[in-house]
């Protein structure tokens, strides 16, 4: 089944467990931003500069901002937020702990692959929503414009030092095999969400396929880095 | 001399030392919007649930929607943020570490507490300012409309509680006793920036009632907090 047929065939009200999924969805969504949001602010109490620190602090209060719009959308349809959020709090805390950054520059590269990846899964997602749903994802999935910041201040740093560029290239990997852990662990627990990805994606090889578009993506992100 | 006086004899750009006290005014302000963030977004994760957290994460990204507006201003006057903001950093790191709060209530009243004194202080000096400076504060100091937040819950915390109801009390008492020493303390480093104020307030009198003015508004947000 291809992108077109889903977006036709998916009702937007009347299929329950399409509703269901998609409220995970955005719930996810939601306390991701949240939890991005802590990391980032934390994280810009590290910068070395006062630019860096309203740098980091900027992307956290643009996570705020797509939080806001999420929480809207999910009140117009009589969900509280706070309620189907709490599912995702512990996976998301998990990559968090599992991925705390020893400095500037690993947080710099967390926010940058950690926020990617994250856009990427959910654009691809979108491709299968109803016209509504999938307009909001992609607003609060729109670049918040400081990505260019990390990639200067990495490249920057690695540019005359090759053992911290193999060092920043290991910890690109590691978060993104951290987030595939908790990303399969999300689906695993939340049945409605993965029937949403399954019937999406076609089939298990579409869900190969669509892991194999967000490895591709993370290389790509990594060489803007200046690493891998 | 009176506030419509002083805005039509203080000239925008010629007087240099009138504009050397308006970056450091500015640069003041946006040190406080900085440290807020930091403050907030710490104390967000103090919430005792996420609705409590998402509150205080927005207030805290509203800190850096207003920080950009004076980047922006400052850079358009050729004045790098960075730097002009080194001097205020002190004084308000001071500030924070005299009042951490030790509880989710006390995080809330300082949070209250603090912009309001902040916003207080910033609308009486923007009267002094030329039309321009003058707008930019006042649209910065903004309410971000999460101070109702602050008020339910207190209230309700403390209406079955009068011994924290006390407690809270001592708290706000404490806040704008160590506002004031700091206030005090850059007033009386910088020197373009006290004059700045010494002038528009007419004379020491004239200081001295702002102050009283500044106190009086605490009071009456202390009542609205269900305090003092």
């Amino acid at each position: 089944m291809n992108d077109a047929d889903q977006r036709v065939t998916l009702p937007v009200e009347s299929d329950e467990r399409y509703e269901e999924g998609v409220v995970d969805l955005l719930a996810a969504l939601a306390y991701g931003e949240l939890s991005a949001f802590d990391r980032l602010a934390e994280d810009a109490r590290t910068a070395p500069t006062l630019t860096g620190r309203a740098a980091l602090a900027s992307m956290a209060a643009a996570e705020i901002g797509h939080y806001r719009q999420l929480e809207d959308h999910l009140a117009g349809r009589g969900v509280a937020i706070d309620e189907v959020m709490q599912p995702f709090a512990a996976p998301f805390e998990a990559f968090n702990e599992s991925t705390a950054p020893h400095s500037w520059l690993e947080s710099l590269v967390k926010a940058y692959v950690g926020d990617g990846l994250a856009a990427d899964f959910y654009r691809e997602v979108a491709e299968w929503l109803d016209p509504t749903t999938r307009d909001l994802v992609l607003t609060v999935l729109a670049d918040t414009g400081h990505s260019a910041f990390a990639e200067r201040e990495v490249q920057a740093a690695c540019e005359s030092d090759r053992k911290l560029r193999d060092k920043l290239t290991l910890w690109g990997r590691r978060l993104l095999g951290e987030a595939m852990t908790q990303a399969q662990r999300v689906v695993a627990e939340r049945d409605a969400l993965a029937e949403l990805i399954i019937k999406g994606s076609g089939d298990l090889t579409g869900i190969a396929a669509m892991f194999r578009r967000l490895q591709n993506n993370h290389t790509k992100r990594m060489a803007r880095l200046g690493l891998g």
